[in-house]
């Protein structure tokens, strides 16, 4: 397992290239600028690690502080300024990465969370902060009711990664390792089931006007 | 005054249930689902304390921290889904706890601003922010402009009573309790006679169009 | 040059006087109440402040702490309310004003933010969220999409003028009172000429539809 710590940042970027994508997508169908394409791009793909930062005291935030991310989301940004066509037919491998990215932000969050020395439950709603934030933000700052309040089962899928992360540092002789990833696998296979056969939380509309 | 503690408990416990069914309500008049109800139940019921923890320096914020929170509002969450028809109709007693909690949040807030050695005009706001902030929230992520901005005297008695517990500690043998309630007699009884007798700020909409 | 603290500390209540006049004018069109207007005049002129206070750990935020902010929002406040004829006819002063409160406040977080001891990156974009954070959540606590992300050179000379700053530090024997002035110089200039030519960044509303 040598090569678990690349693993690892390989996926942190591929969340976070995928999240910045879907960000610059959904700026340029709303008609932003260039600079309001990068804007949002980058506050999908890093908005909700910078609220956890600010919440766990991790100064400045990793999102402001590592090159990285801002050069992804520029990258990003370019393609789907560029190659705009070519995004939207992407729709889903788009989708499936999401789902990575998701699952990924949410093992990541926790973990951070928990190493930064908080309970188990500030460790839990980080997590999924960390990986629903930046799509709440690009929806507020889009002018519009966040999607993941409204349907489907996306942050439910964080929840329950970051629920099996916390939970599974209370069992003994299991590596940290080993954990996070069957928190990946149950959140991605949540999630695209999901999209799959359109599962939705309930929701109370009809019943409402009674 | 041994059980004053408790009261203040009650008190803390009470504004956050009655902030988390007030937003548990609008989240579900909106058609979120049930993960949306829960999210703004809890943002509006901690998301001022949240802001005002992280511009205090206390990390991480109770709100995360401190499970009870969460549990009141996912009870809130669940009256609000289960037995919407009372909810609906118990408006008026919904009117007063939530004067109760608005008046508390603004006392505890600007209680816990000087505790962490801030200065007056810092824990005067914070108190405000405190009390209002998780409302603004609410409104931000239902994509519509915060109510409070717009109309009735609600911020306003926050800031009344975080005030009065601010200066209340520049006069000499007077115990902190008392003022206490004071600000909190006061702010509640505003909150409640501005609903009773229509009472509103002042807006400019038609000098405007001079 | 001894005058030159004076000289910042007149422009930066400048920059926090004009970007108040701008919320309280846009509250005031949309209707808000005595309250609202002040608190989106604060909102403007102190939220990025106090976002990179946060990011850079600067607790409690100076916008919170220091009375001044709030009086001068008050007082913009005032002005908005009282002369709202003479504030709407003043649009090219206010113009003026505020691309050197933009200058201003790009340079200053910028400044802030590496005092703090923070990265070249870090510094860079809190300059901009300085510089333009305020206006982004005013345009949020009014439901609509940012107008800086939409059209105009805005944030571009924010970036510029902290980008300046903080590259600026690297060249020997020269000093940073000079280097802050030169990216003054430029960012007012490059918003002015924008203003006057109708500059825009690039957006791909059309070409999205192929």
């Amino acid at each position: 397992m040598i090569k678990l710590q690349e693993f690892y940042f390989f996926l942190d970027m591929t969340g976070t290239f995928v999240f910045a994508i879907s960000g610059a997508t959904a700026a340029r169908q709303r008609g932003l600028d260039l600079f309001g394409i990068l804007v949002i791009a980058f506050t999908v793909a890093c908005g909700g690690g910078i609220i956890r930062d600010l919440c766990i005291g991790s100064i400045p935030p990793a999102g402001l502080a590592n090159w990285r991310y801002l050069l992804v989301s520029l990258f990003a940004s370019g393609l789907a300024i560029g190659f705009f066509p070519i995004v939207q037919r992407m729709n889903r491998p788009v989708l499936f990465f999401d789902a990575l990215g998701l699952s990924l932000f949410a093992v990541t969050g926790a973990q951070k969370s928990l190493a930064y020395g908080h309970n188990i439950q500030v460790a839990i709603l980080l997590g999924v902060v960390t990986a629903v934030g930046g799509g709440v933000l690009r929806d507020v700052l889009l002018n519009r009711v966040p999607v993941i309040l409204q349907k489907e089962i996306y942050a439910l899928a964080a929840l329950i990664a970051s629920s099996i992360v916390v939970f599974g540092t209370f069992i003994p002789d299991v590596s940290t390792d080993f954990i996070s990833i069957i928190a990946l696998v149950i959140c991605c296979s949540l999630r695209l089931l999901s999209l799959y056969y359109k599962w939705n939380l309930p929701n109370f509309i009809d019943s409402s006007k009674d």
